[in-house]
């Protein structure tokens, strides 16, 4: 008998927005796993880190994140690689007959790293995913903001895209989250201002964490913003 | 001193997947108040029912939903005094003192019914909006498909779009998610189809019920389909 794999959700952060299910899930698993950057602390780990008591531990950790462009060859030889290494480690347990669980900030499908063990183990083993609680949904529930109603279009955009391209969809939807700001914040403050939206537009920084914060963009100078931090344009003009 | 709004998102079906959160603020409130159209159970009620244990209960009934058209007049002016009304039965259990959940399935922030009393209510009493698992994630999670990673764009889109509108857009995205699928089905089809993207459609019916079913889309027949059917077109085409 293997093990079985679920590949958890422990959403945006904060540790009661976990579902009842991912608690279960990670309470009863032989197994926790979880990807952090070589030499530091899984942010996934420190969300449910009330409920690991003594399961046995597998930190999957990265050689590279952010610092090779992703488009770059090495950048998928060095990950491809990691990844097919990370996912014998995993299997190794499953096949001794242990379930694993393997956290995933956010929700595991949704830009999650889980994903690439899902695809490289989910047709070998019986495997269950555990949605989350997403960070953008956390950082719209902090702010307060009504997103997307009825048959609003919503579009959830990378900072990276160039600004020509950005503004043209903010032209052609309802609601946008744009993610990856760091850097990119004066770029998408452009677009969106272009697209005249910059009124409405709200920054969120941490979302759910005790210490985050939401204003206007217009009032979010453009100095310095976390590569984690999330831009919402609020869709639902026409209220009833 | 008045009560606490809270709008709370009971997830998209299965009990297990509220928030621990989520449980807490409806176990503890006093009030219980959720939508449904008259005359029928409320889904979000159903969901949580293990949870209701004598607070007071408020059902705020839709006089009309999907009968009337959405863009027309006649719509509007019927919601919006419901609306303002259902609004003013939550605002009397505050200005008692009592706090109330407002119970809306998925996400209350995202496309969800509480929307409506938010706008009316947020800025008059304290209030706090707990994020739940959106009906989508429950469907990818259900259906283990992997749906967006890195510079991914991902589109929401209604099923009500016209055909060569929603060709366009999914010739424009990583990711796409179609909501309000029912008689736009074979439309819908046609879309992806024209987009080449049918080999990947995967079509989801009741995502996170014991009876939920998921397909590829291509093996669905263009018969019957409940209209809160969705459709997943799964991006990350490129994976390392």
């Amino acid at each position: 008998m293997t093990g079985k794999l679920f590949g958890v959700g422990t959403g945006p952060g904060d540790p009661e927005l976990l579902t009842l299910k991912a608690a279960k899930a990670i309470s009863t698993a032989d197994v926790v796993a979880y990807f952090a950057k070589q030499g530091n602390a899984s942010n996934a780990r420190a969300i449910v880190a009330e409920l690991i008591t003594g399961q046995i531990e597998e930190q999957l950790g990265y050689p590279v994140t952010t610092e090779i462009d992703r488009r770059h060859e090495d950048y998928k030889s060095a990950t491809s690689g990691f990844y097919a290494e990370a996912a014998e480690r995993v299997a190794a347990h499953l096949d001794a007959g242990r379930n694993v669980a393997v956290l995933s900030e956010g929700d595991p499908l949704f830009y999650g790293s889980y994903m690439h063990l899902h695809v490289r183990l989910a047709h070998r083993y019986p495997t269950e995913v555990i949605p989350g609680i997403t960070a953008m949904s956390g950082c719209w529930s902090t702010a307060g903001l009504p997103l997307v109603q009825g048959d609003d279009i919503l579009s959830v955009l990378p900072g990276t895209l160039d600004e020509v391209d950005l503004r043209s969809r903010l032209d052609n939807t309802d609601g946008a989250v744009i993610m990856k700001v760091g850097r990119n914040l004066p770029k998408i403050r452009r677009a969106i201002e272009a697209a005249g939206r910059l009124d409405d537009a709200v920054y969120v920084e941490r979302g759910t964490m005790a210490n985050g914060l939401s204003m206007r963009l217009a009032d979010k100078p453009d100095d310095v913003a976390p590569y984690f931090a999330l831009i919402l344009v609020p869709g639902w003009s026409n209220r009833p």
